[in-house]
C-alpha cells in the first residue's frame, strides 16, 4: 500500500510515523508549510510536495489530515485524484468528500496527540467510516495495520464521541491545569500530584467513573466544601468552577 | 514497629494492608462497626478490638484513619495511649491532637483509595507534618518503608494540596462521568475512551498541562464550539459545564 499525507501537524505526524513502521509506504507528504512537509518526510522516507497537483498518482490513499475548517478546500484540489481519499476529524461529516472522489472515508483515530511524545497505536480506536464497501475494506486493511481496535461509527455517532472526548481529555487536562494554578497561587509543586493523576485515570480502566467517584462533595461533607470555598476567595474563577463541579457531583449521589 | 490502625475504611485498609506487606507488625484494628475491624485485622494478622480501651499501650504508633469529623473526637479516647498518634486526613489541622499526646502527627498519602483496586504505595507522595523532631523521625521512618516520595508538608499547605486534589481527582473523575453521560445518551460505550483517558494523564507526567492543552476552546475553534453547544440542547447541565469550562480554557490562551 502506498499513501499520501495531507498535512504535518500531530495526527499527520504521527500517523505517517506509525505506518512507516508497519512497512507502509509513505509515498508523498504535503503540508501549507513546505518546511514541515520536508520535516515530516525526511522522517518517513517520503517525499515532500508543495503543490497539491504533484500528487502521486499511484498512491492508494490519500490521508487529509488537516484542521477541521480547511478538509473541504483541500479536497476540491485533489479531484483528479484516482485513490481512495480519506479525513481524519472527529468532527466533520464524511459527505465533505463526496463527489470528489469515487471511495471516500474517514479514518479517526479517538486519541490525543502531541508534538514530543511519542506513542503505540495498537490500543487507539480508530473509528472508520466508507461510502461503500471498497472503501470499508481498504480503511480497515489500514487500520488492521496500526491497531487492534478498529470500529465503524458513522458521522453523527463520530461527533458524539468527539464531544465525549472534549469531556474526557480536553477539560480533564484544563482541570490538571487548574490544580495547578491552586498550588502555584500557594508556591506548590505541579509534581506531586503526578501520582494521583495517574491513578484517577487507572480506576476508571476497569470500572465506571459513576462507581469509583470520590472527594466531599460525593460524600455530601459541607464543612470540607465550605473550607475549600474559603481557600479560594481569591480565585474567583477557580472558586466558580468549584462550585458547578461541585454541585454537579452532588445531583448523581 | 508496632502500629494500632484506628478505621477500617479505603485508606486504613490500604494502609495497613501496605504495612503489613513490609514486615511492619499491625497489633490492632478498631472500626466503630467490629465487623469491619475483624475483617481487615484478619488481613494483616492484627487484633480486632471493639473498645478503644483495649488499645495496645506496647504499640508506638496509632494512626487514626477515619472520616475527618470523627478525628477529634476519637482523639479524646485514647489520651491514654503512651506512643505517638498520627492521622491521615488531607483537609485537618494537625494541632486537633495537641493535648492528646506527646507526640503527634500526620501521615497523609496523596492519592485515591478503592476499595478493590490494589495499588503500589512507591510513588504515592507521603505527606508528613510533627509537633516535634522525635515525632517527625518515627513518622519518616514509618513513611520510607513504604514510599520513596515522603515530604514534610504544614497543616496550611496540605490543606492546598488536598484542594488541589479535589481538582485534578474528584472533578476529573467527575468529567469521566459526565463524557459517559453523553454517550449513553447517544448509546455508545464508555469502553472507547479509556485509551484517550489514559494518554490525557500520561502526558502531564513529563509536562505542565498549560503546555499540552488541545480541543476547540484553546484553538478558539468556535464552529466546533458551536456545534458542540447543539448537540447538548437536550443536556442543560452539560451544556452550562461546557460552556464553562470552554471560556475557563479561552482565559488561558
Amino acid at each position: 500500500m502506498k499513501i499520501v499525507i495531507i498535512g504535518a501537524g500531530n495526527i499527520a505526524t504521527h500517523l505517517a510515523k506509525a505506518l512507516q513502521a508497519k512497512n507502509v509506504q509513505i509515498a508523498q507528504v504535503w503540508s501549507y508549510h513546505y518546511n514541515n512537509a520536508l520535516t515530516l518526510a525526511k522522517q518517513v522516507n517520503a517525499q515532500a510536495i508543495d503543490s497539491l497537483n504533484e500528487i502521486d498518482q499511484q498512491a492508494d490513499v490519500c490521508l487529509i489530515a488537516v484542521k477541521d475548517d480547511a478538509i473541504s478546500e483541500i479536497a476540491e484540489q485533489i479531484k483528479d485524484f484516482k485513490g481512495l481519499i480519506a479525513h481524519t476529524s472527529g468532527a466533520v461529516n464524511m459527505e465533505v468528500l463526496n463527489g470528489i472522489a469515487e471511495h471516500y472515508g474517514v479514518f479517526y483515530p479517538l486519541q490525543t496527540f502531541s508534538k514530543d511524545k511519542e506513542l503505540s497505536f495498537v490500543d487507539i480506536p480508530l473509528c472508520l467510516e466508507a461510502n461503500n464497501e471498497i472503501a470499508l475494506q481498504t480503511l480497515k486493511h489500514l487500520a488492521a495495520k496500526l491497531s487492534t481496535h478498529s470500529v465503524e461509527v458513522n458521522s453523527e455517532k463520530r461527533k458524539i464521541l468527539h464531544l465525549a472526548a472534549v469531556f474526557a481529555c480536553n477539560f480533564t487536562n484544563h482541570l490538571y491545569a487548574l490544580a495547578n494554578e491552586v498550588l502555584k497561587f500557594n508556591e506548590l509543586d505541579f509534581a506531586i500530584l503526578r501520582p494521583l493523576i495517574n491513578e484517577t485515570a487507572a480506576k476508571v480502566q476497569h470500572a465506571l467513573p459513576l462507581a469509583v467517584q470520590t472527594g466531599p462533595a460525593i460524600r455530601n461533607d459541607e464543612q470540607t466544601l465550605k473550607k475549600h470555598e474559603e481557600l479560594l476567595v481569591q480565585q474567583p474563577q477557580l472558586l466558580e468552577i468549584y462550585k458547578t463541579l461541585s454541585n454537579s457531583i452532588k445531583k448523581t449521589r
